[in-house]
């Protein structure tokens, strides 16, 4: 990234693995009327050490004040621009299945800035029907759509077999970043921007943290 | 971890972030009959490079060959054994929405050796349902289901306010790692794992990774 005074500064990948856990304490302390708090407080909430949320923050500017804290509101509009979305962003959806509507009816997007504008399916029993104040679109109309309206994410929730095409009509419609959640890696063109959420790798993450308290447990 | 020859290893975290893929891979491949498969080649399928591979494979025992390359059956027993899934782990679900019905309905879990036993809700409306062959039960039943049939997972799937109550009960019961997909961070005992599907986070990320990509694009 760019700082202001023109300097470009590259930021560890854990950090930026952090931020979106920050951001999302921020939102939750707005929301509370919390108006300012301690590296060592809002360390305790984010699960991170003083020195080293200081550290990370320090990376995006001088946010903090000695023997006052963080301005919470100051902080997350800082966070959020360097995310990404100091503006609402849009999305479309496609793949109205269980986990399509789970994500339509999930209330967690929009407080964070997200932007459902629109979802897309190819069942013709699921076209026309609302979804939490969604209609659900034909497929066909995918590309008039994100042309039309400033989309720039696209999610699939699409069976595994029609994600890569799901992904080409997204990207031929001219979305710029694909939030993918079949389990399959997706052949992108190198300006896209992918983030998968292979659910059951998180499965198997639990399973070897299971397995590696077990045997420590079974040593003592 | 420790070794057969007893030696206390340490697996870097980076490291143990690449297994679920390449295990992911692995299945694929022995469905595909494969046999062997070179790091060059293996490398390319996970992308990572084969050096980075070998050296990541090589924290687990001596699995390759030279010249030969990788057996993908012994090397995908050995990653199982590795992450905790030589058995057949058995999970319980609670919360049995959008969002669980999705996980109900995966096939993606079974395939990597993960049995979801029984499903629960508090909702008299969805007690009694099937869902892809799985019965919902009341929640009371829970802690006498998972204390009879040797579960060992948790996955909930609740509203966010009732997420840090499920856990408590999963915990009560005996079980000893949650995977948990409600957007709150939950309170734990030290012996229980936890893995947190944030799903918004992903999203955070992806919106940081787009906004980079248009930077750099507009430099040039």
């Amino acid at each position: 990234m760019i700082r202001k005074d023109g300097e470009q500064i590259v930021i560890p990948a854990a950090v930026i693995k952090r931020l979106p856990k920050y951001h999302r304490h921020l939102v939750r302390l707005l929301h509370q009327g919390v108006e300012k708090i301690s590296s060592r407080e809002f360390g305790k909430i984010v699960r991170v050490s003083a020195p080293q949320l200081r550290q990370d923050l320090n990376h995006f500017g001088n946010f903090g004040q000695q023997g006052y804290g963080y301005n919470v509101e100051k902080l997350y509009i800082a966070l959020s621009k360097v995310i990404g979305i100091e503006k609402k962003s849009n999305m479309v959806l496609i793949g109205v299945g269980n986990l399509g509507q789970a994500l339509i009816n999930s209330t967690d997007f929009k407080r964070r800035g997200f932007h459902l504008a629109a979802v897309f399916d190819i069942n013709p029993r699921l076209i026309g029907m609302t979804i939490n104040g969604i209609k659900v679109r034909d497929i066909t109309d995918l590309a008039d759509y994100v042309q039309g309206h400033n989309v720039n994410i696209g999610v699939i929730t699409v069976p595994e077999n029609a994600a890569q095409k799901a992904a080409e009509e997204l990207i031929a419609a001219g979305v710029k970043g694909i939030w993918n959640f079949a389990p399959v890696d997706l052949d992108l063109p190198k300006d896209v921007s992918v983030e998968n959420e292979h659910l059951t790798e998180g499965l198997l993450r639990l399973s070897f943290k299971i397995k590696g308290k077990t045997k420590f447990n079974n040593k003592n």
